[in-house]
């Protein structure tokens, strides 16, 4: 179940004492050999990126699409810390490399945490040797990279897929800014299949569109949502197509856990539109209504109340036509044609009362369908987010 | 303090019993003597507008501009109710027009209320007579008709903007989406200046640009917002510039009123955006602070948390350059030229305890500058918004 079970990679997890307690900090997941295999990865798109993701992108940029390894602390995101974080970033990378053997550029670095606060250096620097040295390729190493990473987190994420040909294994934290105190959405992706920087880079985007891209919690966008992938092809080369699906069925499992541990989170909806005028329309959308904290609100009190979902669907800026649009919830048309219709009330209220809760607006004008996962909006996800400390 | 204030304008608000008990839930704006005179409207954007906006707007185009009245229920939204409720509209305005002795076309209808619930017409058609038969130019009827269009206000909202040479009132209620088991945010506003529609239009236009669309609560974007303003033209044809500005002026006080009434709001905080490459940018990069869930959340928690502050100006779509921005507090600068900087904590914190927040973030790339208004997102907005009965 973890970043391990591919051929051809260790991982660890140790307390290096930027967190308090014991609490493990600072996680690994590398090659066994230390040594660069192709990698791809996908950055936020947030113009104030922290340190972490500016120092990634650099070195993947100047390997060409290699990596030998990721380093990643959770208590402190190095976001908004300037020069001084940029160089924080770098040394980090720089001395697990000397550890591995590789180069400096062979290392990409992830952090998640709070934003402004300077990286404490001298606790990270010295989980480092005991993070390298400790290094394994079994699962209990896994599962304690997994942990390392960790947040506002209440259970540790991973998801393997084989399919005979090849594996995929991974590890994240979080939801997009869902625990925003201790902010960012990460996933570090492992792969035993052959398959060149650009290959991986494909697959993986599309991969993240149809799941991470399509997860919201409240729609804010971390400074340090990271998404790595690294190919040992200890597997050899698999058939056309298979590495990306492969990929989305596990960015799709990892995505789904982060939606069911959101914070505060009592509710789980999948938001499908159909009948969009064309693909893009549909998500729009989907994403407009997932977005909305007024469906979110609905969701945490298992209220039905459609007239929400219509709104939203008419000021998401796709095509919409009032008088076209049904609504179900859990399959029961509550809304068709833009009006009420009759509907067996007690098989929705049924519905409403369980954890997973699906909702799929028609718009009636195309064939343009997306989907979307969000989360019920409650007084807890304040309550986790109201102050930092 | 109202409606009636300018000269040439009666209003009126009873119980027709849409709403339980014996709130009021029928409100009327109408010019003295029953004619029309130059009008003009703004109203939602929502592709999934309700019937009255429907109505309303094709009303105002078929008058050229020009309207009597404006008819306003609470209670029920008339939206999500297609054709039954558009001909449910028309004939609220066909009743009045005979009461009044004008032309169907030279009345406005406005509802506010829960979506896709069809109109009780034998309740509103019954508080017809009696709204007409009582309308008043005094500021008891003014005080009524603002009673009548509230939902979940708690309080009154009226303003009256005085030149000397001209006079505006208005009422209104709600706040976007702020309300929105009762939708709606709705403001109807009456001059004694002499305006051609084209001139309200433009004027209106402007007022609201820069004081309702300035006003965030939760981003969404109700089915029936409306402002409307009628010019009945008794104090004669006022200097370039004095309309518009004592419109706007009244405007900005209905729209501070409502976030101060915003539901669940324990703070009300106004989001200065300065620097921007552009005012464009500007109003991009504050009105994406002001939506933050997150950034409503600190608000919530009165803390100065400056690093989602700077996050949401990042993926704002704003020019934006993380190691040039700043952000205050208060007037207290916390992060300059993208880190923390030092400042006085004590003074931060004393001013976070506060109702009114102040935050300024500087983009340090241009001249240009916006301002919203939004509200900390509390648990009592999630329990108002989690149900609809």
């Amino acid at each position: 179940m973890s970043v391990v079970r591919p051929k051809g990679f260790v991982a660890n997890g140790v307390h290096c004492g930027i967190k308090a307690g014991d609490a493990l900090d600072l996680a690994l997941v590398a090659t066994a050999d230390g040594q660069p295999v192709p990698a791809a990865a996908v950055f936020t798109s947030n113009k104030a990126c922290a340190a972490p993701v500016q120092v990634s992108r650099a070195h993947l940029a100047a390997s060409g699409g290699y990596a030998a390894g990721v380093v990643i602390n959770s208590g402190n995101a190095n976001a908004a810390t300037g020069a001084d974080g940029r160089s924080n970033a770098e040394h980090t990378c720089a001395l697990v490399a000397e550890g591995l053997g590789c180069l400096e550029t062979d290392i990409l670095v992830c952090s998640t945490g709070l934003i402004g606060i300077p990286l404490p250096m001298e606790a990270l620097v010295s989980g480092i040797e005991p993070l390298l040295r400790g290094r394994k390729g079994n699962e209990v190493f896994g599962a304690k990279a997994a942990e390392a990473i960790m947040t506002t987190d209440t259970r540790v994420k991973e998801t393997l897929v084989g399919t005979g040909l090849l594996t995929v294994g991974g590890m994240a934290k979080g939801a997009a800014m869902l625990a925003p105190n201790l902010a960012t959405m990460l996933a570090v992706l492992t792969t035993d299949a052959t398959a060149s920087a650009g290959e991986l880079q494909e697959a993986l985007r599309a991969a993240v569109d149809g799941t991470f891209n399509s997860l919201v919690v409240d729609g804010c966008q971390s400074t340090n949502d990271t998404v790595i992938i690294l190919a040992s092809g200890k597997a050899g080369a698999p058939p056309k197509g298979a590495l990306a699906e492969a990929l989305t069925l596990a960015c799709a499992d990892l995505a789904e856990q982060m939606a069911d541990d959101a914070e505060g989170a009592t509710k789980v909806a999948t938001i499908k539109v159909t009948g969009a005028r064309s693909a893009d329309d549909a998500r729009r959308a989907a994403r407009r209504v997932a977005e909305s904290q007024l469906v979110q609100c609905s969701l945490y009190g298992g209220d039905p109340y459609w007239g929400r979902i219509v709104s939203e669907l008419g000021s998401a800026g796709a095509d919409f036509d009032p008088d076209r649009v049904s609504v179900a919830y859990g399959g029961v048309v509550v809304c068709r044609d833009g009006v009420a219709a009759p509907h067996k009330e007690e098989k929705v209220r049924a519905h409403m009362e369980g954890r997973m809760i699906d909702v799929t607006a028609d718009l009636g004008l195309g064939e343009g369908t997306a989907t979307f996962l969000t989360t019920s909006l409650s007084p807890a996800y304040i309550d986790e987010n109201k102050g930092t400390s």
